[in-house]
């Protein structure tokens, strides 16, 4: 065998190795009995060390060197298994297993705090976090930007300054369109009791419509809606509140976004280097593309109703309003429960605090007051407890800082494929007017989906546009739908 | 650290991916979707892979040699991780390789067969399985016999020879005992439609009065009902047919049985080399003893009589024949359907068979008619069709040789373990009568589960009732029990 042969097949193991891993984890948010989670987090030490030592070793570096590649495909296999084995090295075994041992525990501390709104509570754990983090970060920068560092983790290629510089760009459009919408005449919401076996029913028949295999794949309740493996077996979880259809249904449409892009990746890239989704960004633009630019549009929300009304009964809002009951915005604090517009500058704000954390312009300890400032001038509201606020999510805690940013990056990956798709599929609102995506699902597998992580973040989203990222397609996008919707 | 000390800290880590292993094969049989099942393979291999690479790690061979135990406890560890090790090295890589590689086909050309009643169909593989585990057997067998070395991985210290004497001792017995039931009256089975949900509540609840532990397990659906894991996630499967109720609810007590012997298990001795039951055997003593001796005990069923009532409404049979009923016995071609009186036979054909396709006077080729010829003189019935006979028991296909005397050990086992319960735990009857077998249950946990792997099989069963093992037991039960109940 070649090296290159030879480096391959490691390392499929390797990606196989991950697969495991990642049911693990579904499996401790789905089925695992509550008392088992002591045992399982040693089972799953156990295989992390197992696949730390992979790719760590020395064997990876010396293919690596000899191999050559003939192929753009063989060239993107070495890129990738060359980025993740020099990050492994870099970083001394010591510091992950400690950084592995402190967010083990730090998200019960970060937990309770939010539980007991008491931020003092969880800045010690928080700082502790920082550090170690910050330490990671300057192992792998090679004296480059910490920041940046932790970024290539979730989006390979990103630098802050150019994310900074297109949040710039973006924030006081975002912010004019909120004011505007702050004096538009917003409907209520559904009301009514929604069963649950009738919400799951919806939430299943809807995966499918959007393009989810139930044959490599299962849609469960969590805690937390997420979307988990690769390749031939991709799950999704989702939640339900029987006061309100929207979240089970829409977190259902997100999840499959995530779990299309990793169901149809080609067979051929499966458990290698490059048989995942390429980045965070990329992949939130999948689920949110599935969720946003088709799931909310004002023609599938019409069809929707239609559905609704087949598991519901009777809904309290008209095929008239459906839209605009789906697409209501109104401020909150909560990241996760924000509309469209809203969105982007939860992220923002979480994206300014934590590149100050890092390049030492603000400290954990004034964490809380810099957001509770930045919240009242970005939302015009106060935040009234830290659980609206500092403590509302689990990222930091378990360390994903550089990861935030990736939502928006997501976004504005979205406004650029719509763009593209509406530029080349012309009958597109028509056939989501008669609850068929499947023109626009055709476009993104064909364009984006089925390449998994052939280019880099950057060059898929160009690949599948023909054009350079901007974030004008997702501004417009905002403001021509919330335009129409809320008569501004 | 000592040699010991790193010896136990290395298989630790074994031990805990030879748990992942085992979730695997649960997620397999219970969620995994169907079309994850080639990519399943190749997870599946490659953890193998990780797990032989440790088992025979020459370092375990070095600390081995090196290790000086203290204690009884450590004495053991070094006997259980030195039979693993030394099996695991006699076995060239390739032989493992290849035979796993077969296995993972042999089972469904078997499934194929039997669903096809096509014997000849199947011939050729089981030669190609007999003759690589044959040569497997030969590596670790050191010149001794070959059967014999097959029984080690599922029956630590048993021999044929002595098998074959005990099986000689119980056979005329136990065919004496089928003849004078042959002319009894034997009850209708119960009639009627029960619920898949009842059925699962009834199973639930029961699981739960034979101890078994939902915060550390969890009761689901299977084509064939099994236990799976060790220590504090301990998970069952059942099976339900509406038209017949016993086989869902004695399916779940059995794999209580195993369950609980897992859940009970010392804590100080989970994720270690005795930290799961101590063999085939010994494992089925605790579920036969959980089904069969307290299960299908007359006081318990007549117990039962209600519950069952209070989920499926009133029964076609009444409180004072439920007993009658639940162990009417009747000759039948299925290992699995036989009642306590049959059982042994269908083992005894099976084990003399597989000895004979090892000591080389028996071939493939002639399996079929053997096992007709045999089941003739045992049952008095004659075979109908090859899924009635040599092709309805899954075990050949993958390998499965010298594990079929196991179940009959396990209910010799359960003999012995149900008479020093008698003897130890005057008021048994009565609070079996009144649905409670917890006095049973602490009698097992403290005298044999929470022991483990500490001592061998037979001194396990020995330690518990403290007597020598003798099929007296068994045999003095099963007569006494059918004697009273049928009238002989």
């Amino acid at each position: 065998m070649t090296a290159l042969q030879e480096l391959l097949a490691f390392n499929r193991t390797t990606e196989a190795l991950g697969q495991v891993m990642g049911r693990l984890g579904w499996d401790q948010e789905t089925f695992m009995p509550p008392g088992a989670a002591e045992q399982r987090g040693e089972e799953m030490a156990a295989l992390e060390g197992v696949l730390h030592a992979r790719r760590t070793d020395p064997k990876v570096g010396e293919w690596l060197a000899a191999a050559k590649p003939e192929t753009e495909a063989e060239a993107a296999q070495l890129r990738e298994i060359g980025r993740g084995h020099a990050r492994a090295v870099k970083v001394p075994a010591e510091l992950a297993s400690e950084l592995a041992r402190l967010t083990s525990v730090s998200q019960g501390i970060w937990a309770r705090a939010r539980a007991e709104e008491d931020v003092a509570a969880f800045l010690p754990t928080l700082s502790q976090v920082v550090a170690l983090r910050r330490e990671e970060a300057a192992a792998i920068a090679d004296g480059g930007d910490l920041y940046d560092a932790l970024l290539q983790d979730y989006e390979p290629g990103a630098t802050a300054a150019e994310i900074a510089a297109l949040f710039d760009r973006m924030r006081p459009r975002l912010k004019d369109l909120r004011s505007r919408l702050a004096g538009a005449k917003m409907p209520t919401p559904l009301q009514g009791h929604f069963a649950a076996d009738a919400q799951m029913a919806l939430a299943h028949e809807t995966a499918e419509r959007f393009g989810y295999d139930f044959a490599h794949g299962r849609l469960d309740l969590a805690v937390h809606p997420f979307s988990s493996g690769s390749g031939a077996d991709v799950r999704i979880t989702t939640r339900v509140d029987e006061g309100e259809p929207m979240g089970c249904l829409y977190s259902t449409i997100h999840e499959v976004g995530h779990a299309c892009y990793e169901q149809n990746i080609a067979p051929a890239l499966r458990l290698s280097a490059l048989g995942q989704g390429v980045s965070m960004g990329v992949h939130e633009s999948q689920s949110r593309i599935y969720e946003n630019q088709l799931g909310r549009s004002p023609e599938f929300c019409r069809f929707l109703h239609g559905r609704m009304e087949a598991h519901f009964g009777a809904l309290s809002a008209s095929q008239e309003e459906i839209a605009r009951v789906i697409n209501r915005v109104e401020t909150g604090f909560i990241r996760t429960e924000a509309d469209e517009v809203h969105y982007n500058l939860h992220i923002m704000l979480r994206f300014d605090l934590e590149r100050q954390l890092f390049d030492g312009t603000l400290e954990v300890a004034d964490l809380e007051e810099a957001w509770n400032d930045r919240f009242a001038a970005d939302f015009g509201m106060t935040v009234d407890k830290p659980s609206n606020g500092v403590l509302q999510d689990v990222h930091w805690s378990v360390g994903l800082f550089g990861y935030f940013p990736t939502y928006t990056l997501g976004n504005v990956y979205a406004g650029c494929l719509y763009a593209a798709l509406r530029r080349d599929v012309p009958g597109l609102d028509a056939a989501l007017a008669a609850g068929d995506p499947a023109p626009a699902l055709d476009w993104l597998r064909e364009r984006l989906q089925r390449h998994g992580g052939l280019r880099t973040p950057r060059e898929t989203i160009e690949h599948a546009t023909g054009a350079e990222i901007s974030e004008e397609h997702l501004l417009a996008y905002l403001e021509a739908k919330y335009g129409a919707l809320f008569g501004l």
